[in-house]
C-alpha cells in the first residue's frame, strides 16, 4: 500500500484542517501523520499530511483546491527515492559519508553521478560504482565552466543537486536554473563567517564553538534558507587546521540530516525561512 | 478572548482529526495550534488542540465524546496559572531559580508555599514573600513526617507539587495521594545512577557527560515518566563535588523546562512514557 | 594554607617549564595545578600555576623574572573574592541569577553595587541587600551619562564590571578606563547577529540554534575576546519573543560560566583571542 | 625531526614536574606539549609530555626513573601509526566510517584486517582493499569461536583491537589476552542501558536523549573505562528502530573520537576511570 505526501500552504482561515482532512476521510484515506503550522505574523497556513489507503489521489487534489482559499499551493510528493547529482571538489568526508549511506540504502535518493572540478575524488566514487565526471575549471571562465557542469547535470535530469563541499561559487544564472533544488553544506554556523575560509575566520575570532550549516542555495551567497545546523565545542588549543578537521564530522552529519528532511519532503520555504516538520 | 486547551486520547481510528476539528469548526472556534500523535504499536491516538473564539466549550465536549470511540479521554484544561506547592531540602539553586522566574511572571504558576524538612531555605522564600513551612523529620518516622507534610500541602490545595531538590524518598501512599501531580528533578541522566549520590556514582564510573532528569513521581523510585533531560560535558579533572556544583545549572534549567511543559498542558502519559507536544 | 596563582607569559624558549617550576621547588612550594600553552604561530608561551605551601611569594617573582626572556609578563593573582559592580538595565534574569549565586557563596566575588539606567531592578537588588543606584540616561548625552555612571563605580573601586544585560553601548573612553575589566553577556552566538535585536535577527535569518556569548568589552562593539559561548536548539515555531525568552537561560548560564573563569584567573588575552585554562 | 611521547605516572610528591622537565632540558629536548594531572584522592601524579629535538630518548628514561618515586610507570610511546584489527558483525556504519577515514589518512592507524562473524561486510572491506576474514560462530561454542578469531588476530599482531559494532560478548579469557588493547563502541549512554538492545530499552524508558559510549573492554560487560560519550536529543515520535538509525551517527563519531585519543596516547587508566589529556 503506497503512502502519499500532501503539501499545502495557503492564507490562513478558520476550518482548514477540518476541510482538508474531510476530503481525505470521504475518499477513504488513512492519515499516517499530520503536521500543521500557522505563521501568525504572515497569517499563512502550512500543512504536511502523509496518508495511505486508496488509489492515486490526483482527483483528491482538485476537490481540495476548490475548498481552499485563492493562492493555495498544493503539491503531491512521491515517497520514493529522489534522483540526485552530487558536486564536490577535493574533500572526501561529505561525499564519502553520503556514498556509504547510499550504498546501504540509508539515504532516500539515487545518486546518479558525482561531478567535480578536480579528479581527486574519482577513486572514491568508483569504489561505490557511481559515475564520476571531472569538469575542470582550468582555462574556463565561470560562465563556460558552469555551462560544462550543467551539460553533465542535464544528462541525469536530477531532482536535487547536492553540494558536498563544492568549493566554487555558483552564479545567479546557474542557481536560477535549479530553484530550491540545490542544497549546500557550509562549514560555519551561519550567519557567522560567511564567505571564504570560515575555519580561519573562526580561529581568528576566538570562538568557543564551531559549526556547520546546510541550506538551500539562492542567489545570495551563504544566505539561502537554513535547513540544519549543528556545533561542537572547541578551545584555544585548536589551530585553524584542527578546526577544519574536527569540523568535518559536523559537516557530514549536518548535511546528511538536511538531506533526509529534503528528500522526505518535510520542508516549506517562507521567504528566507524554512518551516520544517521533523 | 480566552484560549482553551483540549486534550484527547483514544484508540486510533480513521477520521479522528476530521471529526474533532469538525466540532470545533461548527461551533465557530479558531484552532490556534493543533498537535496529534498516533502510537503505532499501541494503536492509540493523542491530540492537543489550543483554540479560541467562542463561549466556554463545555457543551462541545459532550458533542465530541459522542463521536469518539469508547474509552476516549477528553479533558479541557484552563490556560491560567497552576496552583503549586514546592518542596525542597537545603539546596538553593532549583528553588531560587523558580522563585526568581515566579517573581517576574515567567512561570505559569502561583507558588502557594515552600515546604522543607530543614529551615535552611526559609530566608530565600521570605525574600520573595512566599510562605515557608519547616516540617522537620527529626524524631518522626516516614509515615508521621509525610502526614505532617500532607497536612500543610492540603491547606493550599495545589494542582501540582514540585520537588525542587527535596531529598526525602516519598512513600507509595504519599505518591498515590497526588497521581501525576508530583514533578521531581533528579540529579542524573536517568536511568543512569538511580538512587543516592548520583554525582559520586558518576565520578566513580568516570562518565564524560553528566545530566539531570525531570520526571513525574511514581511509586517506583526514579522510574516515573521522563519529562525533560539534559547533559553537560565533564572530564577527569572534576571531583565529585565539582560535578555536583556544575550539575546545579543543568538541574535548575531542566526543572524549569519540564514545569513549563507541565503547566502548559503539553504532556500525555502512556504507561511510563511521556508524549510531549513542545 | 594560602593558595597563590602565578600567571606568566613570554616569548617561547626551551626550558621555561623547568626554570619556572625550579624556582617554586627551591622555595619549597607545592604545585597544585599547572597549565601551559604555547601559541605556535606567535611563538609565545603561557603558563598558569596554582601553588601553595610557603610565605607570600613576592620574592619568588623577582627570581623568576631574572630567568625569563625579555618581555615576560608575570602576575601574582590572589585567590580571594573579586570586588565587582554589576550594570543592568531592565531584564532580571542575569542579575537575578548572579545575586542568587552570590547570596549562597557560589560566585567568587563581592557584589558591591548594582547600577542601572532604569529603576526596574531596584527591588531585586534590595531583596539581596545589595546597594542599587539608578543612573537614568534621560536628558543626558552619552558622555554625561557615562560620567555619572563612572562616578558611582569609582565609589566602589571594583576590580571588574559585569554587564548583566546592560543595554547601552559604552564609549571607547569609558571602556579605556577599565581595560580588560568589563565582562559583557551578548544575546547571540557572536559573531552572528552583532548589534541590536539579535533575537529578531535570528528569527528573520531562520537559524536552527540560538546562543549567547560572554566576552571582554573592547572599543569595538561586540568584538572583544570571547570567554564563553553556548547554544540551544530552536525551530520555526519560535517567534522572536519566544527566542528571547528561551535565550535567557543560555545567557545567564554562559555569563556565570565566564565570570567563574575570570574570577579564578584562568584567562590570558592574546590579541583578540582568549586562552583559557579550564 | 621525530616527536616522542612520554607517559609517566607515580605517587605524587613535590617537584615532579621540575625533575622530569629538567632531564629533558639537560638532554636538549624541546617540550611540544605538556599535560599533568594530580588525583588528589589517590595522591597520584600523571604526566604526558610530547617532546622533540634529539636522539631516541631511551637513555633519558633511565635517568628519569632514578629520580622518580618507587612505583613509577614510565612509557615511551611512538607517534607513528598503530597496527589495528577491526571486529564487526553486520552493521556498516562504524566500520565504513573508519575505513573512509583510514583511506584518507585521518586515522592514526593501519587497519590490518577486518574480522566478522558474518560475511555481510566483506564487500565493504574489499572496496577499501582491506583483508576480510569471516569467522562464523555457527556450530561453535564461545570458546571455540574465540579461539578461531584469536588465531586470525594473531596473524596480524595488532596493537589494538577495535570492536566496531561487534555484537558478540567476549569471554574474560579473550579479554585477558589483550589487556587495555580492546576498544568497543556501545550503543547507549553508559551506564544507562547496559546489555542487550539498548535502543529498545531507551524507547521503553522514554528517555529524551540517547547516546553512545566508547570504552576499553574489561571482563565486566559494558563496565570498562569510558573514553568518549555523546548524546543526541530525541522525542516520543521515535520508534525503537528510529532510535537505532539516528544513533548510528553518534556511535560512529564517538568511536572515531575515542580512537584518536587512544592512538595519540592521550589516556591513562586509573582503576576504572580514564584520565584523558585532550
Amino acid at each position: 500500500m503506497d503512502n502519499y505526501i500532501l503539501l499545502i500552504d495557503c492564507p490562513d482561515q478558520t476550518g482548514l484542517v477540518y476541510q482538508i482532512t474531510g476530503v481525505l476521510y470521504r475518499c477513504g484515506y488513512n492519515i499516517v501523520t499530520n503536521n500543521e503550522f500557522v505563521d501568525r505574523e504572515a497569517r499563512h497556513f502550512y500543512m504536511r499530511t502523509e496518508f495511505a489507503g486508496g488509489p492515486h489521489p490526483a482527483a483528491v487534489l482538485d476537490e481540495m483546491r476548490a475548498l481552499l482559499p485563492a493562492g493555495a499551493n498544493l503539491r503531491l510528493a512521491n515517497t520514493g527515492k529522489r534522483r540526485i547529482v552530487v558536486l564536490a571538489t577535493k574533500e572526501y568526508h561529505c561525499l564519502g559519508d553520503l556514498l556509504l549511506r547510499h550504498a546501504y540504502g540509508e539515504v532516500q535518493a539515487d545518486i546518479q553521478a558525482v561531478i567535480s572540478n578536480h579528479a581527486t575524488l574519482a577513486s572514491l566514487a568508483h569504489k561505490f560504482d557511481i559515475p564520476f565526471h571531472c569538469v575542470s575549471h582550468a582555462n574556463l571562465d565561470r560562465h563556460a565552466h558552469e555551462a560544462a557542469v550543467s551539460q553533465v547535470i542535464e544528462q541525469y535530469n536530477p531532482e536535487y543537486i547536492v553540494l558536498a563541499k563544492y568549493m566554487r561559487i555558483l552564479s545567479p544564472a546557474f542557481v536560477a536554473r535549479y530553484p530550491n533544488q540545490i542544497v549546500n553544506i557550509h562549514h560555519s554556523f551561519l550567519p557567522a563567517f560567511i564567505g571564504a575560509s570560515p575555519y580561519r575566520q573562526a580561529f581568528e575570532r576566538g570562538v568557543k564553538l564551531i559549526g556547520a550549516t546546510a541550506h538551500y542555495v539562492t542567489d545570495d551567497l551563504d544566505k539561502g534558507p537554513i535547513i540544519a545546523q549543528d556545533v561542537i565545542r572547541i578551545d584555544h588549543t585548536y589551530s585553524a587546521n584542527d578546526l577544519a578537521q574536527i569540523g568535518h564530522d559536523v559537516e557530514k552529519i549536518t548535511l546528511a540530516k538536511a538531506l533526509k528532511l529534503v528528500f522526505e519532503e518535510r520542508i516549506f520555504l517562507s521567504g528566507n525561512r524554512a518551516i520544517i516538520f521533523e
